[in-house]
């Protein structure tokens, strides 16, 4: 049996897009001699569709794409997620689904049964389990079609779900296993789903084929990275990560592979390689699929704008990204020097205003209220918002998407202006602590100097007073970012921190200003998820809550 | 049997003061002969917790607070929301638990069956439904002891769960009925919950004891309107809305209800005269839980700051609330003497701060980029960000929380200016039709005229270019609102709404504009929820979708 794995990069809610890639592809597979082509979970409408998936005629659609593509399996079986409808009474009205398509009809329809619901997966807000699991036979084989996290509740000492697909569809023989995904990225998931899959073939001793989405959906990256696994357990391929792929393998090649000791196929790995190309594809397909081609930003002379430019710059093109120096009265000379120097070495043009003027206006306008009030936040704001005033127009008068420039530490702890540099279409190194910006500024320059040195060495500072420093606020970066990580991505709380060797009072306040602080974050853009824990969608909390506060 | 409700106002994390005020109320109960005493649902760390439950420390902390209340019980039985630890290694880690304690110990624990999981609901993203349904037997009597949810899947056509728990604990011949909810205010839900509770004593013939939160926690408001119903499913009692209560009750007395005819016992209520309620209490308990005593807004002349100030006075007090006039070269004179005479109404201070001098200083420094082109949206959200620039630095300078004044209708199709009159800490009309708007300044009208008629008659506009109207740019609003209800609350797509007679081409230009603006509301406080349907937390819809947009 020939089987085929698509890869694909769809756009939510794009059905004539979807539709048309995936026939595109079944034809080629047909042309080919395949037997059975794979397209991956939801693909019809895309993933995650969210609250559309409330809507009837949301419904409607992918069903009408589902039966354009069943039209089309003439002599080829297609594998293909879309929503079910659940005929029941009972229960939530869909089915996360896999259709299994052969000569023209819908011969099969297998429902996801472990939805996954928490970080940013919401499934059983839209979706019942499926409860019946039967192996679908198709020449002569027996094939063990599972949903995504359906493989996820092996060998785990403390199981997210009561049920598991594979210990009743084991008993039935199947011949291999189908598991159709929407799994995104971050820099840990690629271990983590080899480890998984091999966890599968260890306890059911059969192949697996296993086929991600790719593409971005505004903050969700889905990374590919496919794969095929003989019945030992061995990556017989890896599909390549961050890009569409189509590939081909002959069953057969699969069970002789089984009786071989070969090493893995897979790729070698780099977390903060593989975030740098997660966060090029999160904004090439922001700005794709609104329809956008053109970026702005602030370039303060910084290290967060300066990586978020070269990012851009990488995404969309040296002639579609548009810096903005915005200096004022307490920018040093080097700010601008090392702007203009980043700005040669990628060739991009620079554009210079000056925010004194209306900074200027503000404090007049202002003078008669603040009058013998030093000067504090207030007038620091006041700059960072006089610059969102700036780059919003232009956004809004030439037609640009304005990035964001914080990175996940200053979000963690507040240290931003709401309304200023908080602003944005999209928060490109939102989920990127600080110190792993610097280590993916020195990834950047890895083959010779993009970034300036002087960007990268000289001590961060917001420049809204004389002689600021981040450090005078903040405690060290390395120190801040540790406390974070422990906190955010691993949910421990003072006592533990403090345990593995941090001050006490530092810790409390740092995890205070995280917890006080999610009004601002509650209003910021997307943030591109490259982590197992971003803010964001999958990290929910409430902004009157008294915890930690 | 003597029972008593405690309908409170808990502050989400807050153990000291939630457990705190559940120990006053046993004490009281405890005085007064009371044998039981029920607390709503997660009374204990108030509701929703949201990921706050992810946090080992935080169970521990509802734990000792369980304790503490445990402690208290001698001589009562105490039954109080609580999360509780699902100690088998399958399934989500916690339960959502009603606690029955007596005598000095944890008596019985119940676990909530049916897990809303919808609109604003997450329930099963922490949460294993208890698949166990047991009575508690208690001084001769049988309780059947239900959380919330459990209550609510009867006489439906399409019940969303499989599980009913009332259907199980029926068999054992309960005596009465405890529910504790956590049920968040919709101008529909009093009608819904009555409805709710009398389908349930119609199928099960018993007594009904309902115990609802009260209090806002950020965007959700609990209305209270706890309900006492005999076992014919009349009304005994209804709590008050929006505020705390304490009641107790003989068993008897409901008994002998039973045997007589008499009418419900409801208050009579009216839809926008509760919205008016609720987004008082909103406001309030914002400010509260945040520590945060006074308020600031900008004042335009039009209907919607004029009714949010109006609101806020209520919920702050006049010598809390500041309005700010915030001119410009397109205001008209009648914004400016209307506002005035609304503040001299309700006797507020009033300031004027012209927006003249920032908008010339910032169309002086992009004068080179914009130079020779037209006036347009640019220009005008130039205006409404320098207001917000003020309005921030008034609020950093001097600790007020600002004030968003944008309604349902401009939320929907993006009518507002991102960082400019889209700011704000909370959205208090976000969830308020503009239609409604006027309906609740004629209901503040009631008794005599606070705010001044000519601000509800004159045509509205954003007065960012000469002689601007809203109807420029968008249809009436009687048609438009009529759309937008239909699309946001009802889920209804272009077909279904022309069939009800509005213009395609209109209907689908609405559409649309939700859609495309779903990047702008993805960025705005969080609004006071008062509608089934609001925007935030419960509305979740793709950014880069491509669905009717």
């Amino acid at each position: 049996m020939r089987i085929a794995l698509a890869q694909q990069d769809y756009h939510i809610g794009n059905f004539e897009e979807n539709g048309r890639k995936i026939i595109e592809a079944v034809h080629k597979a047909k042309a080919n001699g395949v037997d059975l082509i794979v397209f991956p979970e939801l693909a019809v409408c895309g993933y995650p569709p969210r609250d559309f998936l409330e809507f009837n005629d949301f419904i409607r659609l992918c069903n009408e794409v589902v039966d354009s593509i069943a039209k089309e399996t003439q002599g080829i079986a297609v594998v293909v997620g879309s929503p079910a409808i659940n005929t029941k009474p009972e229960g939530k009205d869909l089915f996360n689904a896999a259709y299994f398509l052969l000569d023209g009809k819908i011969e099969r329809v297998v429902h996801k049964a472990l939805l996954p619901t928490y970080d940013v997966f919401d499934e059983y807000r839209y979706f019942e389990p499926g409860k019946e699991f039967n192996v679908i036979e198709y020449q002569g084989k027996k094939i063990a079609l599972t949903v995504c996290e359906d493989l996820w509740n092996v060998g785990n000492e403390n199981p997210l779900y009561m049920a598991c697909p594979m210990d009743v569809l084991t008993h039935q023989q199947p011949d291999f296993i189908v598991n159709i995904s929407a799994s995104p990225f971050d820099y840990r998931h690629a271990e983590d789903r080899i480890r998984v899959l091999k966890a599968n073939t260890n306890l059911y001793k059969v192949p697996i084929f296993y086929v991600n989405h790719v593409g971005a959906q505004t903050e969700l990256i889905f990374d590919g990275g496919s794969l095929v696994l003989d019945a030992n357990g061995r990556v017989v391929e890896e599909l390549p990560y961050f890009e569409e792929a189509y590939r081909e393998y002959e069953l057969d090649d699969l069970i002789a592979s089984a009786q071989t000791s070969q090493p893995d196929n897979v790729q070698p790995k780099n977390k903060i390689g593989l975030m740098h190309n997660a966060l090029v594809l999160g904004i090439k397909d922001y700005f794709r699929k609104l329809g956008f081609k053109q970026a702005i930003l602030g370039l303060s002379g910084g290290i967060d704008s300066a990586l978020v430019l070269v990012l851009a710059v990488e995404a969309l093109g040296p002639e579609n990204v548009w810096p903005i120096m915005l200096p004022s009265r307490f920018s040093s000379d080097h700010s601008i020097n090392d702007s203009i120097a980043l700005c040669q070495n990628i060739g991009v043009k620079v554009d210079k205003i000056s925010i004194e003027e209306p900074f200027e206006a503000f404090l007049g306008v202002l003078g008669e209220h603040f009058k013998g009030l030093p000067f504090n936040l207030a007038e620091e704001n006041m700059q960072a918002r006089s610059r969102a005033v700036i780059l919003m127009a232009m956004s809004n008068k030439f037609g640009h998407i304005l990035l964001n420039t914080s990175n996940k530490s200053e979000a963690a702890v507040g240290y931003g202006t709401l309304y200023g540099d908080m602003c944005g279409g999209i928060s490109v190194i939102g989920d990127v602590y600080k110190t792993e910006v610097f280590q993916m500024c020195e990834y950047i320059n890895r083959n010779g100097e993009i970034i300036p040195r002087n960007i990268i060495t000289k001590p961060p500072s917001a420049e809204l007073r004389p002689d600021q420093k981040d450090s005078d606020s903040l405690p060290e970066y390395d120190i801040l970012d540790q406390v974070l990580y422990q906190y955010i991505e691993h949910r421990k709380v003072p006592k533990e921190i403090v345990a593995m060797g941090f001050d006490e009072a530092l810790v409390k306040r740092i995890l205070r200003l995280v917890n006080i602080n999610e009004y601002k974050r509650y209003q910021t853009p997307p943030i591109l998820r490259v982590s197992p824990k971003a803010f964001g969608v999958g990290r929910r909390m409430p902004i009157v809550g008294k915890y930690l506060g």
